[in-house]
């Protein structure tokens, strides 16, 4: 490998970090022309573009393996300078991880919390789909992620968390307008449905469960892309939908929601996956993580 | 203006918002190869590039001014249809609408199920920072938006919706800990703060406000980038922040989180901001979180 001057690697990260070029220098404290300058010099150095010049800029294929290598070296060198106590002030190892939302609404916060903070761990967390954090590991953005892809993504290790439990669920008043007349396999097509974001396939695939005809659910759909206000505007009866368990129950037993398939929840497993580097502060939290997810998800059968 | 033939304009649309030529194929029930066809025609009647190729494909700025026709022209059409008895089953108008998580997790959404569901509004949120909605609704993905800027977006109108008021503030624990060796200026800068994500200066601006030397908040930064994780986060001990007083007031209560500096809130002014458009579904809508937003947030002095 031709050696890659590392102040030309750490520019490359900023610039991905931060957005822009503009940025980039700022938080490098340097001129924008010497942010640019540098890009390109890695970029003439290595024969490949790095960066597509969009708002933000996003690194290239190959620009996701420099970054991914800016990202270890930096982890590592941190690592390093404290162990030799040469870091001048405490910055804490930054851990970025991506979670998916509902993840991040249940059990995966109260987990981290729990995290000893000594020497500091700076959580850098990334709210994204469970089918599209492999993604976010590909491109080097982050260290860790909660997945749903079993799939190892290349230089990561995965493990199995556990089984993520949803419920088909809706306000009583819902459920008596809209799914009364009939079996649920003929009224549920019908009705109108939350789903978190464009990207959310779940109420489709319950709703093909359950019809012999293979459609999905219906065409008056919401869009409500965070976990809290799903379940909010499920509970307001705009619409039904497949809440988490841990969010459902309380609101199942006060009345506020009623089950619509009781015995048939849909299960989503749930794994973790990480970079193979030896960072004792990612160990750490890995080891939490699947502690608690233990205690808080489903096992198979 | 050279004529658009809807069918291709109709086509753009759709790769913008299902993000690949295959899933927009998929969702006109045509080949993907026409879909490329169709898109290369309008390119080349427009005589600009419309679309970039990336992954998700993202309009140029040319193609911002189709996306935005495209939806308008489909929303009008749709309530024609309607007024004609035409539509064949109920679609439901889609509203397409930007909103900051604090809104979200706050008074937006109660408010949203305020406005009456007949004829039937599909909601389309987007989550997005309210310092960036603006970008949105340039770019023509969402018809109206809660927005920091009072600025009028081209083509929009914009009205005031109130202050968004936050508190700083930490769990007892933390403030002991952290932030009772000295008075507040100088323990909050070295103490560890909790941002929302990247983008999110606020904490930054506070400390900036309290120090003589407008140093910023501390390097310990963890980013928690959901509106409750957030809240839960600082509950949690891991870092003060600022709070939507919303959420902090019934913990404040609790004795769970305590005011850093009482009687210093940060408030962000937010707006209403639209498209000039005929559409009754969109007026009340607006009217109804007007109405809610002068409910729940202050009025400036």
């Amino acid at each position: 490998m031709t050696e890659l001057p590392l102040d030309q690697v750490r520019t490359l990260l900023a610039v991905v970090d931060e957005g822009t070029f503009d940025a980039a220098a700022a938080a490098l404290h340097v001129t924008p022309s010497a942010v640019s300058q540098r890009v390109k010099a890695l970029e003439q150095r290595t024969g490949r573009v790095l960066l597509m010049r969009t708002k933000p800029v996003r690194p290239t294929e190959s620009g996701q393996v420099v970054v991914r290598f800016a990202r270890q070296l930096t982890t590592l060198e941190r690592d390093a300078q404290r162990e030799l106590g040469l870091a001048a002030r405490p910055h804490g190892t930054r851990l970025p991880i991506a979670v998916n939302a509902d993840s991040l609404a249940t059990w995966f916060l109260p987990a981290l919390t729990r995290v000893p903070q000594s020497p500091p761990i700076c959580f850098d967390l990334h709210r994204e789909d469970e089918a599209h954090t492999a993604a976010l590991l590909r491109e080097g953005k982050v260290m860790a992620a909660v997945t749903s892809s079993a799939e190892p993504v290349v230089g990561c290790t995965v493990r199995p968390l556990g089984l993520a439990r949803y419920l088909p669920v809706a306000s009583p008043r819902f459920a008596a307008h809209h799914l009364s007349n009939g079996p649920l396999e003929r009224c549920l097509p019908d009705a109108p449905v939350i789903l978190f974001d464009r990207r959310d396939e779940l109420q489709d695939r319950f709703v093909r469960s359950l019809t012999p005809d293979g459609s999905g659910a219906g065409r008056l759909r919401h869009h409500v892309p965070t976990s809290e206000g799903f379940c909010d505007a499920v509970a307001a009866g705009l619409g039904w939908g497949l809440v988490p368990e841990p969010q459902a129950e309380p609101l199942l037993q006060s009345g506020a929601l009623t089950q619509l398939s009781p015995g048939r929840p849909v299960d989503v497993p749930l794994y973790w996956q990480q970079w193979k580097l030896d960072v004792p502060a990612l160990e750490l939290v890995a080891k939490t993580i699947a502690a608690a997810a233990a205690e808080s998800l489903h096992t198979p059968d």
